[in-house]
C-alpha cells in the first residue's frame, strides 16, 4: 500500500463505503449502549504497533469483531440519550471531501476557499435563524465554526475578559464576575477556570420549577448590584436556550437589557435548541438575541452536520481577535498584513483548522431549508408523542415542560415509599439501557433523579419511539412488582 | 434525499470516492497556492441557503468550478510550504469510518472503544518513539489525542499553572513565569494569554546561529535565578525539537535538569520532528525526553494521519484532570464514578471529541512501522538532495543546518547591494509561488528574510524537488538580471 495513490484510494475507498453502508443497514442489530466492560479492548489487541503492513480486510474484520462491540451507537434510531449527534449522507460526504483536501486553514492564504466558504455559509445560517444583521460577516461581526460549544463559550469569555482588563488593568482579574444559572452547561465553569476567573466569582443563580428552570432577571440584577457594591466587576453573562438538563429557555430580552446596562458581555448558548429556530413557529425562543454579544448553536447536534461543527457568531469580531491573535513571521503574508482578509486562527484556540464549512454547506444545499425544517418538526412531533404516552401512564410523571425534542420524566415511587424515587429511576435507567434496545440518560431536577428521552437521531421513526416506550413500561412493571 | 439511508449513503459515497480519487489523479494540474483574490467566492455563491434540495452533481460541479480554485493544495507533491499536513489512504479511510460512527466520546461510557483504542494506540506510538514508560497509560501518565499542538501546549500549561497555584494561592497568578526561546512556536504565547499569565512574565530567551538557534541552558538558568530573586515563580518551560522556523533542536537533557531542580513543568514540543524519531538514527534528537513532564508530536503533520491528530503524553495525568475536569449530573455514570475508566473530556478543552484514534490505528496497521520509517527517510533524503542543489549554486546559501526535511536557504544579494537581500528573497518567494508550480514559505533568521523548503507531502518524489529547484533557479536568474 502506498501512502497516497489515486487508484488505491479509489479501490479502498469503495470498499470502505460498502463497509459503512452495511453498518448503517444493520445498525439496529447492535446494542445501542455498548455492553463491554472497562479494559475490554486491551485484551483483544497486541501490545505494540505492527512492524509490517496488514491488510485492509484484517483491519475491517477487527473493526467488526473488536471495535464495534465497544461503540455506543449514536446513529442508532434507538439512541435517546444526552443530545443527538447527527450524521447524515450530506454531512458524511462533506467530511469525506474535507478529509481528502486535508488543508490546514489557519489563514486566508493557506486555503482561501475554506475561509470564504465559512464566512458565507455562516451568513446563510444566520439568515435562516433570522439573527440580527450585526452578526453577519458583512459588518463588524461574523460567524466562525468552532469545534464545540465549550470552545465557543471559552473564546467569547476570553474576549470579554480581555476587553474589561484592557480598561481596568490586568491585575484586576481577581475581581471579574461571571453570571450563569444552575442549569448552565458545565463548559462555562470550565471556561472560567481556564481563563483564570476565580471560582468564587462565578455566580451560579438558582432556578426552580416555578420558572421551568429558566434564569429570572431579578436575581441577576440583584447579584450584579451587590457585586458592584462590593467593588467587583461584572463582565460576563451566559444565558441558555435549551438547557442540557431540561431544555429550559432563559428570557433573553430581559437578561440582555440588564447585561447591556451594566457593560456585561452577553452570550447566548443555544447549542442544542438553536437548530429548531430555523422553523418560524420556534423562532420566538431566541427572541431577544438582538441584545446578545455572541450566539452559539451546534450544527453537529441536531442539524445533520457531522461532529464537529459548532457555529458561533459575534457582533464585534475585533474583541475576539484582540484576545486570540498571533502574528509570527513564518505566517506573515500580504493578504493578512494588508487586512484584506479574515484569518480565522485569530478567532479560535488552535492554530490549525479543518475545512468544516464544506459539510455544513453540503447539508444546506442537499437538503434545503424546507426539508431541514420538516426534519426538526418531525422530531418534535415524535417527542410530543412520547410525552403523551408518559402522561397516559399514571405510574409516570412528566418532570419538566417539553419545548423541543427532549422529554424529562419520572417513574413515581409508591406513595408509601417516596424516598426510593431516585433509586427506582436509576434502576429503571440501568434496566432499559442494559437491554441494548435503547439508550437514555438522566439528570437531576428539583433534587429528583429524572430520566431524559431526547429524540433527534436521523434514523428515528415513530416505531422506535413506541418500542422504546414499551421497553420502559415493561421494565418499570418489573421494578414496581419487585419492590 | 433522506437525512440518512444506507443505500443512499452507498450510492453517493461511491460517487464521492470517485470524485476524490480523480482529484488526487489530477492534483498536479492545480496551482499549488491558490491564485484567487480576497472575496472571490462571495461573487460566485448565492446570498442565502436554498429553500429546496439541490443535487449532489450540482454541488460537485460547484466544488470543481468554485471551491477548488480557491484551495491551496496541501496534498500536492509540489507543496513545500510551512510544514506538511499529510493525508494518506489509511488516514482517509480512518476519517471515513470515524465520520460514519460519528459518536461523541467525552466519557468512556459514551463509546468505550473510542477511549480504549486511543489509550492503546498512543501506547503503541509511545513505544515506537521509545518514550519512557512513565508516559504509558499503564502507569500514572498516558497519551491523549488533542486537535492541535496549540491545544496540547495549552492544556499542559494550565495543568502546570494550577499545580503551582494550588500551592501558593490563586492570587499569585501574576507572579508565574514561563520560559521559551525566540524560536518557540507562537502557540505558547497564546496559551499564556489564554491562561492569564502576564505577558511580561514570558521570558523569551534569545537564540542565535552559534547554537543553530537552539535554546542554551545558561541563559535559562540565569533567567530563572533572577526571577526567583525578584520574588517571581518559575512554573513552565517549553523546549522544542524541530522549531517551526528552522527545525532547531533544544538540548532536552540539560534544560530538563534545570526545570526539575526548580520545580518547573517541562514540556517538549516535537510537533513536526517527533515523527522522525521513530527511526533509530533520528531518535537521539529527543534524548532527554525522560526529563520532560509532557511531550507532543503531531501525527497529522508528517505521519500520514489526516488532520487533526496531535498526540500528547503526560507523566502525571492527575495534573491535567485536576485542571480540566467537570462532573455535571447529566454525564454521571457508574464507570466514571467508580474511577474504573479514563474520561478524556478531563484531559482537553472541549467536552465533545471525535473518534480520532481510528485513523492513527489504521495508519500504523496498514503501513507498519518499517514502511513509516522508510517514508520519513525518503523525505529526509529528498531534503538532503535539495540542500546539495542549493550548495552547488553559488548564488544561494543554506541559511540553517538541515536536520530533518526542511531546508532554509537564501538568495544572496550582490555584494555591492546587500541591503536588498530581504526584498530579493521576498520577491523570489512571490515569483515562484505565483507560478503555481510550487509553494514555499519563509521565516526570519538572524534578522534575514530566508526561504523555507519543507519536504513532506505523501506524493512528493525526487522529480518534484528537482522541478521546484529549477523554477527557483529560473526566477532567481530573472530577479538578479533585473536588479
Amino acid at each position: 500500500m502506498k501512502p497516497m495513490d489515486a487508484e488505491q484510494l479509489r479501490e479502498y475507498g469503495h470498499q470502505m463505503v460498502d463497509f459503512i453502508a452495511d453498518y448503517y443497514k444493520n445498525i439496529e442489530n447492535f446494542p445501542v449502549l455498548s455492553q463491554v466492560q472497562p479494559g475490554y479492548l486491551r485484551q483483544l489487541l497486541p501490545d505494540s504497533a505492527p512492524t509490517h503492513p496488514e491488510s485492509l480486510q484484517d483491519v475491517l474484520d477487527d473493526v467488526q469483531a473488536k471495535i464495534l462491540p465497544g461503540v455506543t451507537h449514536w446513529q442508532s434510531p434507538e439512541f435517546f440519550a444526552y443530545f443527538p449527534s447527527n450524521s447524515s449522507v450530506a454531512g458524511f460526504l462533506g467530511e469525506m471531501l474535507s478529509a481528502s483536501i486535508n488543508m490546514v486553514g489557519f489563514s486566508w492564504i493557506s486555503s482561501p476557499a475554506a475561509t470564504e466558504l465559512e464566512m458565507i455559509v455562516l451568513d446563510w445560517l444566520a439568515k435562516a435563524l433570522k439573527l440580527p444583521d450585526e452578526f453577519l460577516s458583512t459588518g463588524q461581526g461574523g460567524g466562525v465554526i468552532q469545534g464545540t460549544a465549550s470552545e465557543a463559550v471559552l473564546v467569547v469569555l476570553l474576549a470579554a475578559r480581555d476587553k474589561v482588563l484592557r480598561r481596568v488593568g490586568k491585575d484586576a482579574i481577581g475581581k471579574l464576575v461571571a453570571y450563569i444559572s444552575d442549569q448552565t452547561h458545565s463548559s462555562l465553569q470550565k471556561a472560567c477556570k481556564i481563563g483564570g476567573i476565580h471560582p468564587e466569582n462565578i455566580r451560579v443563580l438558582k432556578t426552580n420549577s416555578s420558572t421551568q428552570f429558566a434564569l429570572s432577571p431579578e436575581p441577576l440584577s440583584e447579584a450584579i448590584s451587590q457585586d458592584i457594591a462590593s467593588g467587583l466587576i461584572p463582565f460576563f453573562l451566559c444565558a441558555t436556550v435549551g438547557t442540557t438538563s431540561s431544555t429550559a429557555v432563559d428570557p433573553l430580552f430581559a437578561l440582555g437589557k440588564i447585561s447591556k446596562s451594566n457593560g456585561v458581555w452577553f452570550h447566548v448558548d443555544a447549542a442544542y435548541a438553536g437548530s429548531a429556530c430555523i422553523c418560524p413557529e420556534f423562532r420566538h425562543y431566541i427572541d431577544g438575541v438582538e441584545e446578545a454579544d455572541s450566539f452559539n448553536m451546534n450544527a453537529h447536534k441536531w442539524f445533520l452536520t457531522n461532529f464537529d461543527c459548532s457555529a458561533l457568531w459575534v457582533k464585534d469580531r475585533s474583541a475576539l481577535i484582540q484576545s486570540l491573535s498571533t502574528n509570527p513571521e513564518y505566517l506573515k503574508n500580504k493578504a493578512s498584513q494588508e487586512n484584506l482578509v479574515v484569518d480565522y486562527k485569530d478567532w479560535q484556540i488552535p492554530l490549525g483548522r479543518r475545512f468544516r464549512s464544506l459539510k455544513l454547506w453540503m447539508v444546506l444545499r442537499l437538503y434545503g431549508l424546507e426539508k431541514l425544517q420538516a426534519y426538526i418538526r418531525n422530531h418534535i412531533e415524535l417527542a410530543t408523542k412520547f410525552e403523551e404516552l408518559v402522561r397516559l401512564d399514571s405510574r409516570f410523571e412528566v418532570a419538566a415542560a417539553r419545548k423541543f425534542s427532549l422529554v424529562c420524566f419520572y417513574l413515581l415511587p409508591p406513595k408509601s415509599n417516596e424516598e426510593i424515587g431516585d433509586k427506582l429511576n436509576h434502576d429503571l435507567l440501568d434496566a432499559v439501557n442494559s437491554t441494548g434496545k435503547l439508550f437514555i440518560s438522566h439528570t437531576v431536577l428539583s433534587n429528583r433523579y429524572v430520566l431524559r428521552f431526547a429524540v433527534g437521531a436521523p434514523l428515528t421513526e415513530e416505531r422506535h419511539v413506541l418500542a422504546a416506550w414499551e421497553t420502559l413500561q415493561e421494565k418499570a412493571s418489573d421494578l414496581l412488582m419487585n419492590l
